[in-house]
């Protein structure tokens, strides 16, 4: 099923180491032959092509560490956030965690069969994909609520951890796990490597990222900043256990993600990385502190290896991971980096 | 004026709701003789007497770090919380918090004139004691919503560093952040260097915590977990800030504590320390899990170099904490570990 639906059936965001590489190893180097320090940094990135947005990464993270410099960051105030969808993994043509949503139906059907005849299950188990491409948002957010909670946090982790393991992207044929931009793990490699520490900050699912980052990302539950629902604390048989409820804490999207990362982090990031309208606010966050900072946006550039969508193509903005030209422009007044996956990497996937 | 307000006026905690100690080391040592390795464990808490609260810990460690043991915890769920008020510093007879909360009334009433004759304003800037005393929880947090939210995240920084360096606890005549217990000190010490994250779980503020955890404490910002207010993104002269909001996100007390767990950690503790039927469920969802895992209570049966209240005391609960007979049985009954304070103590304070 998921293999048909069409991006126009989703609507917006809001929907839903180490290589320890070479830490600081630069510093360590006296300030000899340029040519032995520029080697070192580019060992660093190695699936990204000389450039600025290759430079811009380098040049921050050597200003952020080198203690005689002005910009110099101390180790506590080392954060750097990640948007995820489009960000770090593919997200065209649909999100990964609404194709898990849809998948999930016949299973939610088979433990309450009284959403059979109800929409928009009763669409959903058709398998029809116009009518599933045509669902409006309401009728997405009630299948969200439906398959991601009303279950224990534990049933919810087995569930989507088999689903990951199976599940197929129809374009590679591969797990969606798979489909994470190989240059942008080198850029959380390396700035873990500087002593930073990396967090997610998606509009997906905060306990849907957390099942798979150490794994994927390695960046642990605990710096997945996602949108968030509650849990209820309770007992079956005297033992206590949490169920998730139908209950929207924090929608980690716009201005959602400073929001979430003044909640979850409690201080602004220094680095931040995103690729759509919903990261700006995020950005803005980040560039509106003193000393260095870095701010970058992927553009989907790259239809051959990997898709075209947004600003640089003169298309309209797609409806996932829009990218406007207001943003386009934004990021040009501030000297925000953008990242063309065509020209910046090398590579897009570790199997290529 | 913080001097003066009895226990009585506040209801209950809803409210407010490297050395790098040897990490390791006796793994290194080949088991020989005995009184090496004892030795050795001695020296990681050295504030601790002899007995099964200090066993309790070091056994608890031992078995979590040894590869070859079945109890062996990977570092990825290495995680320790710790409740803060009357678990790692004094909350007795009134936590900390909240005499911030009604020190900051007369500033709040500057800025806002009209409250001078509203009440509870009016109360708390008359001085009367014994009417501030009588305040009802109401009443309370009319002053926590004025005194805490409606300011910038910076300001509201500013302003908490600012009264901690001048605000003195009556009894010792030093700032609040001074009677924090060494003995935990060194416990979340001997913790983080053997690999675990240790955390505050406190029904107290998050970003009041957040303000002093890392000197007070070695705990970042990101590994304070608290009662939680929302915040709003917003601009001002074009520049984004966050101001704080009156609106509850996690009312960190009780259920709420393994509820914010999940929220902000995203996985159960494998030990947990506490003083108060706050702290059960925290400890209910700690214990839950299978292996090694470490429930702790501090009980506060010291008149003479602290304070005592609770079961120990044949007393009733204090309002201020309350370790109820019901927590006491369910700690004997679960092997829980409950800390004398008295007897399991050498030294209270670092001052001493």
């Amino acid at each position: 099923m998921q293999e048909k639906l069409p991006r126009s059936a989703i609507h917006r965001r809001a929907l839903i180491s180490s290589l320890a590489l070479l830490p600081i190893l630069h510093k360590l180097i006296p300030s000899g032959p340029a040519s032995a320090q520029t080697a070192t940094l580019n060992a660093a990135l190695p699936s990204w092509n000389d450039g600025p947005a290759k430079q811009a990464i380098l040049d921050f993270v050597r200003a952020t560490i080198d203690r005689a410099s002005p910009k110099f960051v101390p180790p506590e105030e080392r954060i750097a956030t990640f948007d995820q969808d489009g960000t770090l993994w593919v997200e065209h043509p649909i999100y990964s965690q609404v194709v898990y949503c849809l998948d999930r139906v016949p299973a939610v059907v088979e433990k309450n069969p009284k959403l059979k005849n109800v929409e928009p299950f009763k669409t959903v188990l058709s398998g029809n994909r116009e009518a599933i491409a045509k669902l409006t948002l309401p009728d997405l957010e009630k299948i969200l609520v439906a398959t991601l909670t009303g279950m224990s946090v534990e049933e919810f982790n087995a569930e989507a951890k088999k689903w990951l393991t199976t599940a197929k992207d129809p374009r590679w044929k591969r797990p969606y796990t798979d489909l994470i931009y190989q240059p942008m793990l080198e850029v959380m490699q390396y700035l873990r490597g500087n002593g930073f520490k990396t967090y997610i900050v998606t509009g997906g699912g905060q306990d849907f990222v957390r099942v798979y980052s150490q794994r994927v990302y390695s960046i642990p539950a605990e710096q997945v900043v996602g949108t968030a629902g509650g849990t209820k604390f309770g007992y079956k048989d005297g033992k206590p256990f949490l169920t998730k409820e139908p209950k929207l804490l924090l929608n980690d999207d716009k201005a959602g993600k400073p929001e979430g990362i003044h909640l979850m982090i409690g201080q602004p990031p220094h680095a931040a990385f995103g690729n759509s309208d919903g990261d700006r606010q995020m950005l803005e966050y980040t560039g509106a502190g003193d000393g260095a900072r870095l701010m970058m946006l992927v553009m989907h550039d790259d239809a051959k290896r990997e898709y075209a969508y947004g600003p640089a193509q003169g298309l309209p903005a797609s409806k996932v991971g829009a990218f406007s030209q207001a943003l386009y422009d934004e990021a040009k007044k501030k000297d925000w980096t953008v990242i063309s996956m065509k020209n910046d990497w090398k590579k897009i996937f570790s199997f290529e």
